[in-house]
């Protein structure tokens, strides 16, 4: 079931802005210029363990408590493996960023464990286990993480239960993704939401998130601008951040076509035209956070982003 | 203002299906199978009556009370046109059928009217006015007959204030409309629904509207099918027409991509890939109704129809 000559891999899962402004739980994006780095090696007392986490904040080595280590878990005993495995992970996302650290570790660790396999698991098999390292780190299983972070671009989870991914045309432009020194537990941040919506408010959004869709296929930046303006959910999480509605007017005044929270914040994100105009947003939304009181760290990248994939084996 | 050497118009508006299950108050296609002509003839007194009602049952002379004579009347004033016309109205859309009756007879007297402008309005500005005769038939300004009523194909509406029209890829598919000899205003068909929806279905509902207008620009009908199901207003409806689960599945059983209401029904619609498909659908979906002793009639359509347009001029 395992390859006999492989002892050791390390695979990479790139960050994700998850929601894309106004496709809540279903749109998501991935970020090459951030993400995760798991190594998996193989032993022989068919045990589980995390041997190392490299991260600013101290993590918990206890396997029950890591995305990483509880999908692998359910892999080795949906698919009866008799070796276990030392996890080593090298942190590059933040948790609770809302830049989808819990969904890189799992996918990191999935792209791993797939390359050990003689018959690799499909994107879509791989997409439900990473599901259940979501709902082990939320509560929820919620793909739109895991689904970019494994496909790769930008992509639609038409259905969860099955899950069924659509993936979209990557427009041309630059994202910024900024991070402030704050933390928002996803969990908190779902809670907070209200549990229905008025019809009103759910026609005005659908008719968003159509009229995305389709600025994607026409590459049309000015109807995704137009587009990407979220009535229902943005509303009620833009007060868990400080500042949040100056430094999205500051990304936009610079020339931002879009600007949000990515996934449930307290990072946010902005898409530019180009890398000048990107980098121009990502120093204004900085400074107005300063005005805060609020450090952050920001990355820059082009939309066009690679899925998740193995860096080292032997 | 107007042209001086013409007297009369005669415009042609098609049949519309509105929502296209998924896109409630959003989507919309046009369908020329079926549709009303609207003609206007200059008045030197200023006044503007309607002439004739061609039409199966009695229907008000009464300009305030139609659509077509509420547009022309605001149009004169804003306009400030100092002839009348007199109005004749040969209506091919029965009344309350859900195939967008109120919309072509407003959108056929505008195209009319148009002809007559030396400086013709744009399909935007004809649009505001044809939602006017929306809010005047059932108190709500619906632009999803209007919209692909004169634009044909099918439409998005992103917004309605003001209102921006996405024209999307018709897809190579034969439609079917049934309409079962009942009667449902649509101001009914709108009172019976909640104000509000749960958030989980919102996310459904937007998922399913996304992944529709992308199985449109793929031409993926596999897509479309999955996608084309309505969670939110279908189930409220349906208690609103005897039999309308089993006419459903009626369609689908015999090879219907999609079947649902048109519109706030009683009409159904159904998409098929080929016009002998479409007929056995609607063949079936015609004995299904029966079975509960209702009355149909039906039309055949490709979904390619087109907009409004001037019958005859002189």
């Amino acid at each position: 079931m395992l390859k006999e000559n492989l002892n050791s891999v390390t695979a990479f899962a790139p960050a994700t802005c998850a929601n894309v402004s106004i496709g809540f739980d279903i749109l998501g994006f991935s970020f090459d210029g951030a993400g995760d780095f798991v190594t998996l090696k193989k032993r022989v007392d068919g045990k589980i363990i995390i041997d190392n986490i490299e991260c600013e904040e101290k993590l918990p080595l206890d396997p029950n408590k890591n995305t990483a280590s509880v999908v692998i878990q359910k892999l080795c005993e949906d698919l009866n493996i008799q070796n276990g495995f030392s996890i080593s992970i090298k942190k590059g996302i933040a948790l609770g960023s809302g830049m989808g650290g819990s969904a890189a570790s799992a996918v990191a660790a999935l792209t791993a464990f797939n390359a050990f396999l003689k018959k690799p698991l499909s994107l879509q098999e791989l997409s439900n286990y990473a599901l259940l390292g979501e709902e082990a780190a939320c509560g929820q299983k919620h793909a739109d993480n895991i689904v970019p972070c494994l496909y790769g671009g930008i992509t639609l989870i038409q259905s969860t239960d099955p899950i069924h991914v659509v993936e979209l045309p990557v427009p041309n432009l630059h994202c910024v993704l900024i991070h402030p020194y704050l933390k928002v537990e996803t969990k908190h941040a779902r809670g907070v939401l209200c549990t229905s919506v008025p019809l009103k408010e759910c026609i005005k959004q659908s008719a968003n998130t159509a009229s995305f869709i389709a600025a994607l296929y026409q590459a049309n930046n000015a109807l995704l601008k137009k587009s990407a303006q979220d009535f229902i959910i943005e509303p009620q999480r833009a007060h868990l951040v400080p500042g949040f509605y100056e430094v999205k007017k500051a990304a936009l005044d610079s020339g931002a076509l879009v600007s949000s929270f990515s996934g449930s914040g307290p990072t946010l994100f902005a898409l530019a035209e180009t890398k000048e105009m990107a980098l121009t947003i990502a120093e204004n939304m900085q400074n107005t956070f300063l005005a805060h009181e609020i450090k952050t760290e920001f990355w820059i990248s082009k939309m066009n982003s690679k899925n998740a994939f193995v860096v080292e084996a032997h």
